[in-house]
């Protein structure tokens, strides 16, 4: 029902470490292959989702979200999403009234850092933090269900940090 | 964190139809491919739901299933959605206290029907009712994710009813 405008950047620095609000370590995966749709089960502290994205490349896609039981969650995980699972950790960082997510990922994507900004439409202005990077929002490889079959270590090619 | 055993068979005959205490038309489809899991969207009269099953072979598979809303799920069908959807009225009967569910299907599955009854246990032992057919548990072209990649009208060589 809901449609999902979402931008998202490489970063320059970590000055955006300093301006952090909150913290929260994410364990997700998908279920089976994505085509025209991703199917993600994700687990933090506290919470458990159900989410399901159209595979739309691009800054707009469709977007549903529900709660499921954590134990429920974890069990998917293990046995149903594919291996490697995501874990990453996500910041909050609030700027000029806009408030960014910054993903530091773990294990087989270590070393990839991504800010994300969600937007009400695709010309939504905002003002740019001084640590951002290049936009990434077109390109698939950034996708979290992307990292699964081509792990950030796998790329060779790719700057974390680039303006 | 269910576990679901089920036995699917064909029908010999309709005499069943006698017997049918409710039938349900159900619209349902399936999101992305299926490789270790499948995830279904299904809608009836009254009700959505979003179904994840493991994709095991046989008559044990893990399930999980979660309400949500039904703009959600014929919007997921229309555009997410692979395509046939699966289209079938269920119908239950009560038979030696054990509840069979024979669903009809429509569409380009027309003509298959199939009587599928859920059990405690593998080797739970049932009352067979006289319009039952052949067991095709293991058949994997009989899985509902199958038929849309394959239905039943592509088939050919296999009966509907057998015993």
């Amino acid at each position: 029902m809901a449609t999902e405008i979402e931008r998202k950047f490489l970063v320059l620095s970590d000055t955006w470490r300093a301006h952090v609000t909150r913290a929260t370590r994410y364990r997700q995966g998908y279920l089976g292959p994505a085509e025209t749709s991703s199917v993600r089960v994700r687990v933090s502290d506290t919470n458990a989702y159900l989410n399901i994205k159209g595979a739309t490349v691009g800054v707009t896609r469709l977007e549903y979200e529900y709660p499921i039981p954590s134990a429920d969650a974890h069990e998917m995980l293990d046995r149903l999403c594919r291996k490697p699972l995501i874990e990453k950790t996500r910041h909050l960082v609030d700027h000029a009234g806009h408030c960014w997510e910054i993903d530091v990922f773990e294990g087989d994507n270590a070393g990839l850092i991504v800010a994300e900004i969600e937007l009400k439409a695709e010309d939504e202005l905002f003002v740019r933090p001084d640590w951002l990077g290049k936009e990434v929002s077109d390109d698939t490889r950034y996708y979290n269900v992307s990292l699964v079959t081509q792990p950030y270590k796998t790329w060779g090619d790719a700057p974390t940090k680039s303006s």
